[in-house]
């Protein structure tokens, strides 16, 4: 394994990917298009041993019992490597994001100041089966200047190291230090917590995995992090709502990629539009075998559903499940979200403009949409060309984190002598 | 004590500073800055009060044994006090940073997406002796629309406990609700760990104090945090420096105001110009009684310095001593900054446009600065109006935090019923 690190001292691992950041972050934009091309030709030239690696974690994951939906993460095929590659070229593409000027001003002083737009430094991710995400992470990493710091699954270990393999080989080949991206090998668990606690090595930690993942970080990072939370997310059919509207809305949010944070969790109707609305919409829904659970209000339209619990409207179904909540009016819709939300996304379908305007101003979510399903919260649909995760926390990035989310800002100030009086 | 809160449940405290935080994220510039004049006001025709509290609490930490220092920075007056008005009035006077559209374009598919700005809800801050850090705090709070949930130190308790009652009978004055301002009255170790940890309440916590705190909440906090941290300032001069430019920036840095985060610490000098430029600068700064430490060739040059070890290079004096070190040039100055930086603010004396160059581009810090001493780097000098403190994180915030700092950003997305294909 030439190309990958040895598990080996994590402090050791730490003190090379830190020494490779400080000369990422000085690299021309064409170096680093260069690697991240070069690393797309070889994922496809690699393809055969890409692909035999990551038959043998498939392997050995059948062999370990682990369930289909994970084995379906886990494995590649030609097609998943050509989307690999394809990832690749698309970073390439992006504006590089350093050395933007974000704002600046001559003071009356004289002093020249300006911030500006600089690497973060190393970049950790933690994460779980899907292997594209060492190619995806690492991309989106490099071209804003950071080095990359992955901690894969031991499931994915062998695809993981061919895939890094080649990333660093195309950092040498466009002359920039291969430790830009470093895979740590050893998967412990142990590993782990020592990994999100490696304070002066990793300036940001993004997790990109379930609960158990987040939980662990909340627990134990001692570095800074952002976390890609929960969406559960509702729509509310205002009474003023276009109806076919709210039916193709509810339909998309909620039926067309059902496990993602951006799909729609939960449904809130009005009570003068429920016994309109709530028959059809239930007929919509139960075509694509969406089940329905409701509070009594819904339950009194729709007759045949079972109750939902607390614990229904404030989870996260990430399946064909919705729950329905009837209220009064647009002060109990916003009271029903507030108190559920998840702070992802949050959408109205409503002709009002004020009930559109006092939703968007009220509902405290990364996300606000007004007449749009809650799907279009995503790097890519709202315009930040690839995303590494959709924080929902409020510090440093909210909502879809592109390659501007994995920088910092520099102040820089031009004197000619000055000094404060 | 009708002004302020009973010493109580903190979670109880944690659910009526969360309910205001939720009403005043709507409220009106007009409202927030009739709070901010009315509680100057109040503040200045309350003086008496505030300095009677203040007298007790100075009392008290005399007759505990505090020291004259601690005691110093407890102590109000009438000066103290208009100062605190002042500082409320000149934050009244900022532009409100709620509502700004930080970008936003419309999608080809017809959505109309903008990021705008919004309040962070539940900032919480804790501090030490200083009582003005009431008033500042609430007022940076209050004017980005954030509820502040504030924990002083219980030597300035009774200050503290009357100044945020001001504040909060101007809340109420202004229509705004009075648990705006909420001060937690114990002052217990106990407490203070709690305080940190209260997840989904605190949305950003900021600590404005010493190493004990900073340490603190590294351990112990779970609520997403800012830090202050130290200022390891180092100046360089470059062998193409003005010297009597750098003999005026090393005097204005090191003994402006030593006590400070950006004041000088370190000054590293070209081995070119060591002969030149040292000893006059050593006898500047020994006029303002500045003690120096120097390694090897410093001492060759000043002769009668003592050494300073590796922990006086990395070490924050905050006091009139200062570290001196000669390198070979750019590249060993570079390196040195890179080494000791605690990546707060470093300045490069020089009229060599490459030097400057690449000293900004290669020096990972909040602020670098050219030709320009480090005291420039504060909210008020580089126009950020004022200042809830210096972050040297990455994340975030990075440098002087002003009221921008203080809030996040929501997406907005208007559609006319468009899904997701």
């Amino acid at each position: 394994m030439p190309a990958a690190d040895k598990p080996g001292d994590l402090e050791e691992l730490g003190r090379r990917v830190r020494a490779a950041a400080a000369k990422l972050a000085l690299a021309t934009t064409a170096a680093k298009n260069e690697a991240l091309l070069t690393a797309a030709d070889l994922l496809e030239a690699r393809s055969t041993d890409i692909l035999r690696a990551n038959a043998g974690d498939v392997e050995r994951a059948g062999g370990e019992g682990v369930s289909s939906a994970v084995v379906d993460r886990l494995a590649l095929d030609d097609g998943r490597v050509r989307a690999m590659a394809a990832g690749l070229r698309a970073v390439a593409a992006l504006p590089d994001p350093v050395g933007e000027v974000v704002e600046g001003a001559r003071r009356p002083n004289g002093l020249e100041v300006s911030r500006v737009r600089v690497p973060l430094g190393v970049v950790g991710v933690i994460y779980e089966n899907r292997p594209n995400v060492t190619a995806d992470a690492a991309a989106l990493c490099l071209k804003a200047g950071n080095a990359a710091f992955l901690r894969g699954s031991s499931a994915a270990l062998s695809s993981n190291v061919a895939i890094a393999g080649v990333v660093r080989e195309a950092l040498g080949k466009a002359g920039l230090p291969e430790d830009g991206v470093v895979l740590v090998e050893d998967t412990s668990h142990e590993t782990a917590e020592r990994f999100v606690r490696l304070d002066g090595v990793i300036d940001c930690l993004i997790p990109r995995g379930g609960h158990a993942l987040v939980s662990m970080i909340r627990e134990k990072a001692s570095v800074p992090y952002v976390i890609d939370g929960d969406g559960n997310c509702h729509v509310y059919v205002h009474e003023a709502a276009d109806l076919d509207m709210a039916d193709r809305i509810v339909e998309n949010a909620k039926t067309s990629r059902p496990s993602v944070c951006n799909a729609m969790e939960s449904l809130v109707v009005d009570e003068a539009v429920a016994r309109s609305f709530l028959p059809r919409v239930a007929a919509t829904l139960r075509r694509h075998g969406v089940e329905l659970l409701g509070d009594e209000r819904a339950r009194a339209v729709l007759g045949d559903i079972p109750r939902a619990t607390e614990e229904d409207f404030a989870r996260e179904f990430l399946d064909l499940r919705l729950s329905i909540a009837v209220v009064d009016g647009l002060d109990a819709a916003i009271a029903h979200v507030r108190r559920y939300s998840s702070g992802h996304s949050e959408a109205i379908v409503t002709g009002d403009l004020q009930a559109a305007r006092r939703f968007v101003a009220e509902v405290d979510a990364a996300a606000v949409l007004v007449n749009a399903s809650t799907r279009f919260v995503d790097g890519g649909e709202l315009g930040l060309g690839a995303e590494v995760g959709i924080s929902t926390q409020k510090l440093h990035a909210r909502g879809p984190m592109g390659l501007r989310e994995l920088t910092s800002t520099k102040y820089v100030v031009y004197g000619e002598g000055q000094v404060r009086t």
